[in-house]
């Protein structure tokens, strides 16, 4: 596939949520249509795209249907299952690629990689066993956290360890999975990048945005960041290196820790991002958008920034102010539509224009 | 319906093509499920619905399957069969209301209504016979344009007297259909202001746009108009008149040419309007969005402009463009998927920000 997607084309996304959600609808303002492939039932996303295939990531005649249906397939989440992406990917390109997805599913993988193009990151230590937690306290120290190596999101798999004497319950609370230990940082805020890459290797940067998080889930975005212009400058050449690194094509979110001795990478992941939803009402061509037109072979849109925007998330019952948020001036709602409102859950997001 | 329509419940919408598209994505913005009623098979706003009833505006059943899905109906165009309508309303309410609609869908009767309320429309004259015709050229003279009472769009089932001697050509043109005759208007441009209406009684126009046609359709509509702030006001305070006197709920477009002595109203259309899509780049809150709140009893959004954008319509081949278009700087693109190009046929837009 080199030639740009044809109008008209259809585009897979693996799993329906809210960021399948806004990018179908970013995929049909480009004319193309979406074909949804989901586990759930009444994924929020199927209200926006012209088919859903609700099945399992196990079910292989289901997969194989999907992608006879698709022209390219994308995913809104890192951790789909690898033999699930192999069936596809035998009948359909799957973008991002699959590297980028082999390194973003194991943290550990992942921070070898960051290390290995030379950017900084926390110090880590491998936990595989209770003998190497011992070791890996030994080294790295307390405070420190204790994360899964896969299938981490929102804070879940994690455990913090504010002395060496919490690392027997923290090595408990990983079930037994493999866990990576990170060691303190020092920083004083967090930003994120969301960048893009087309197949011809063409790079464009968001301006990077500002992140509160609480109780380990993205509170806010604050555009722009508080960041020096030397600090913006590195923040979108790192950026560029892990895209080029991975010969990615597509959004990418890279988060980073601002410290008095520079900037250190959190992690990446291989989607578009929700510290990148300010782009709705901030940008003409929006993270989704630019993820669409990237993975379909179309040009990068202009993501120059035209406005201040602070986004906050709508999680579990900040819902029951809806009413006054619809209300308010220089606010943009985005719901998400799902059915059922539960502690924790993200249910949509505003977009306050501050400027 | 007094209270806000619930998140999560259905708008139907009838009508699938690309005003049902683009309100059907600001809906699921709010959370919000879509279901269209189309007779065509494969209509652009399917892509993006939730559900889709293909069938014609005679089937009864297909109208009260619909109907019972819904908990309001809305519409993307202005010639909904009569009886269609019935039978919904029978079930679920229609906003806007029938009112607009009765008047709307007939050009007499909507330039009686508007006469009505003082103010000014083109000089006219009914037609609805042969003799009629000789009469209404007497009174009303050449140039003039003669249109059907119903069913015209785009410049459709219009025909041009440069001369009293076209009428008799342009009397055969209508083929039998009632029609009026309408005066020359010696304007320097057409403005059109959108307009929402809350069940509340509350109004909220966009700031009014500039309107170039081509061949019968709207070609560009630029905001700012060119207009002074009196002509500002006015046409706002017009805009609010309308609304009010048809106890309206939703979005309206006015259509209003500009003359040396004052504002003339050209047509009102109870929907939407290709003259207002540049408020989904111009505005926090755009015309599809603004439309689904007034519909459903929410809060009317914030519609103030916080860019200058010129709207431009992409028409048959005008599509051969796209690849340059999606490279611009400032410019959005919006393509309704639509699955095959026709001479005439509205294909997208592009909105440029100019500043």
């Amino acid at each position: 596939m080199t030639d740009p997607l044809a109008l008209g084309s259809t585009i897979g996304i693996l799993g329906g949520g809210q960021l399948g959600r806004m990018l179908s609808v970013a995929a049909a303002r480009l004319g193309f249509k979406t074909h949804i492939f989901e586990p759930g039932a009444n994924p929020p996303a199927g209200h926006v795209a012209d088919a859903v295939t609700t099945a399992s990531y196990e079910d292989a005649d289901a997969l194989r249907s999907f992608a006879a249906a698709c022209d390219v397939v994308t995913f809104e989440f890192e951790n789909v299952p690898t033999a699930a992406l192999d069936l596809i990917e035998a009948q359909v390109p799957i973008r991002p690629g699959r590297e980028a997805l082999r390194i973003s599913q194991d943290r550990l993988t992942e921070k070898e990689f960051l290390q290995g193009l030379g950017l900084t990151v926390a110090p880590f230590a491998d936990v595989s066993d209770a003998a190497a937690m011992a070791t890996a306290v030994g080294k790295i120290g307390a405070p420190s956290i204790l994360k899964t190596r896969r299938f981490g999101y929102d804070g879940k798999g994690q455990a913090r360890l504010r002395t060496p004497d919490d690392a027997d319950q923290a090595f408990a609370d990983m079930n037994g999975a493999p866990a990576v230990l990170e060691g303190f940082v020092d920083f004083t805020h967090e930003v994120s990048v969301i960048a893009a890459r087309s197949p011809a290797g063409d790079v464009a940067c968001y301006d990077p945005g500002e992140n509160v998080h609480r109780d380990g889930i993205l509170h806010s975005t604050t555009v722009p960041a508080n960041l020096t212009s030397s600090q913006r400058m590195d923040a979108v050449l790192l950026a560029a290196k892990v895209l080029n690194a991975l010969d990615y094509v597509g959004v990418l979110g890279v988060e980073l820790f601002v410290t008095r001795q520079g900037l250190i990478v959190n992690e990446i992941a291989p989607r578009v991002h929700n510290s990148g939803h300010w782009t709705q009402n901030g940008c003409t061509v929006d993270q989704f958008e630019q993820h669409i037109r990237a993975i379909t072979g179309w040009p990068l849109g202009d993501g120059s920034r035209h406005a201040d925007v602070v986004m906050e998330n709508l999680i579990g019952d900040d819902m029951d102010r809806v009413p006054a948020l619809a209300a308010e001036k220089d606010t943009a709602l985005h719901l998400y539509g799902k059915a059922e409102v539960k502690a924790g859950r993200k249910m949509g997001h505003v977009n306050r224009i501050t400027r």
